[in-house]
């Protein structure tokens, strides 16, 4: 049985490797699809495609997972009625979708998809948003996720990426 | 004289069908453009332009409106500046425009289009807003709207689709 | 039942006429969609959409065909592997596809649309190339279309469009 | 030296006028970026590209600054990670950027730029939104633009197009 | 070391599985391009992305070779300029490219990347073109494709879609 | 008066250089797009809009006839029908287009533009094509081509660049 499950994995943390290591033991191969794939250097979205790939990619050999996944990136398409074909025309066939995306569960089920709840690990603990805020407050976060992430994010210089956009532009006083 | 007219119709309801009644009436031909035609399946706009246009062609021959009607798709350009071509490119030729947007109204007036103010009805009413509202508190909303766009929503079991869509994503105090 | 057919129509020509009406006696509803609605002004596709659909709608009406149809333009995606949700999300929801393209064929099958070999009607006489081609060597052409489709030509000047935009550019003897 | 820089120019003010001024001191020759170029008719972006260019344009000339600039629109990619590469191929080749913009820094950056803050004159007086305002309100604001960007917004009839698209909708009291 | 390698794989063939193996005897890491990813159902590109990644994936892990590869579609982008940029975001990062194609080549080291030869592998036998060729003629082709190709070819009925697509339009001798 | 033409200037030579000066005799300023402003590195499009446009500016100057000229880059968008507000959202009004090529010249009348047939200069030996020919040839194109263009090519290696990417495949003897 071949699953797939999506996520933007801005980046991709523990309760994301938690929850795919749940999917791998349920299914023969899993699909892993980096939603978003385009955009990048965003306060919400600050790694490319390319740089959540190799987290994703590292942390789960480094977890002695990497046999039966694929890794793909998807661009948005903005507009919903297609989007399924989207993902299907860039992956390989799959069986199950793994979700607890409302408008995902729904379109993929329209399609006829089986779609089953995606299993849960201490979201309010290892959290996107919460990882991004503490990397711009300097904040404790790097034992929230695995060591691919740390690796990645170390490689490209991330934290300063993320900290330079962030700020507001130069102050106005001078003249 | 060929009339054009332009909304949304999330979905099609007594308020519409009103206001195209009366354009019917001053014009020999009427085009009716579904805008935004390309979103649906997002809780401002649920329904795809097939469904909506289903929803207006139903509606018409119901109540007898069926002889001098243009049904046209319009997909959204976002760049205002070449949006009257756009439209232009895609409906046949015509000699007013019926619309009380603003932007709709400026944009048409500086490309050399007659523009006159839309004929309103009731629109504290009728209103796509609050049916969709109604629709997501189960709410009475099926006397707003016309037979064939009752019948539309209910083949496409578009109520279950907006509640759905609607929906927060699972609860996350489980881990 | 509802059936749909898709074609280009530049122009629509009797033999179109004749493959509708063969559809129309068969379904209660037609749908027709004006395929690579967003190109014109090329020697293969001269009219634009909106023109096409006028030329439609006034010779259906000419022949007291005017009740059943809808007429709605479709742009082009340039993905095989989305087209049919694409088609589907600007369309009525349809029973049966006529169509005698392979691709289309191909591609609604694996969709798991019905779809029916289209109605023939003298090809080899009523073809949009032979009518462009008579057009520009001004030939008779003006008994291969519908009334409808005449009247919209003479609207927009269509011949000489076409025969401008056949021109070579300006002869390279001068100097 | 060959230095850019780039702006929306929502009108092109004195504040514009006197950074450029600076920059064309240090720098041979000056590319001056018009960005969100497919924008316009919105209240943030009111004016279409060419009308900024002209705008720039005229103001550049009748300040006797008009031999070394470049004035190049560039539309939005909306894909951070290849920005610099579509602004490098639409300009030519440059040594310097100048810029206060955090992102427009940082990509830069990335892609070995070197860039230098922009030079800052009266910000807290000199600005696209405080003027936009101060036209919507029929408050005085012609002596903040130079004498070509006025004469480009009388020309195109500005200030009504931003009163025309900025107006709500028709009143809904009536029915 | 990681290095890069981009192909259309329609489809993946003996050939290809040679050079991949050759490269991956030089690097740690190999990152294999799925090209022309948006495109399939054409007689030229009959497979979509995710038919081609399994094709891919399957034959690398059959002949024990799928350790350390990041199978990745790409999508064109139709402007040489800022290709590798895109192919940069949609891709851990790489030390080398290995490509015998003259513009990946000239683009990618415009960029300032490392480009290799590609290592050939009997090209004028294992060839797309001519097992495509092979399957509309109903000629033998089995043996120039891995097992994995052969499985995913066969899952999709991929000689029949490629032998519909390819057909002409139904006969015009009817009437 | 101000006048606009149109070239690909692929590269801008001395027959371009002419014609622009025949053109600013008559006009006040002369508004010069360069279209086709996103393709480069293709055989018949080697350089960048940047690249063309730093030709055209440096070619002018050199030539004295830098006061009163745009230099615009134009993306194609494929669509006629909304080509003509496309180009003139990026430009300045203009009052005349000079034009050989007849489906501007169409476009450009239909929406109500004057437009002038450009004055000619030796076509016959100042074309791209032949001077792209040549570079690729390494016959003599060094005359054909104004000063300004001639450094333009050589900074960025231009001659190196349209050979490469002009190359087959490398061959495929080897084993």
């Amino acid at each position: 049985m071949r699953a797939l499950t999506i996520g933007r994995y801005q980046p991709f943390h523990k309760g994301h490797l938690n929850v795919i290591e749940k999917i791998s033991k349920k299914a023969d191969e899993v699909i892993i699809c980096v939603g978003s794939a385009q955009v990048s250097h965003e306060i919400e979205n600050p790694f490319t495609a390319g740089e959540r790939i190799a987290m994703i990619r590292r942390s789960l050999s480094q977890n002695n997972l990497d046999e039966i996944f694929y890794i793909i990136p998807l661009e948005d398409i903005k507009r919903n009625s297609i989007w399924v074909s989207h993902l299907e025309s860039m992956t390989p066939p799959f069986d199950v979708v793994y979700s607890n995306n409302p408008l995902v569960v729904r379109l993929c089920r329209e399609e006829g998809h089986e779609v089953r709840h995606s299993p849960l690990f201490k979201r309010n603990k290892y959290s996107g948003t919460e990882i991004r805020k503490r990397m711009m407050e300097e904040d404790e976060w790097k034992n929230l996720v695995p060591k691919g992430t740390l690796e990645v994010i170390d490689e490209v210089d991330g934290v300063k990426r993320l900290n330079e956009i962030s700020k507001n532009e130069i102050s106005q006083t001078q003249s």
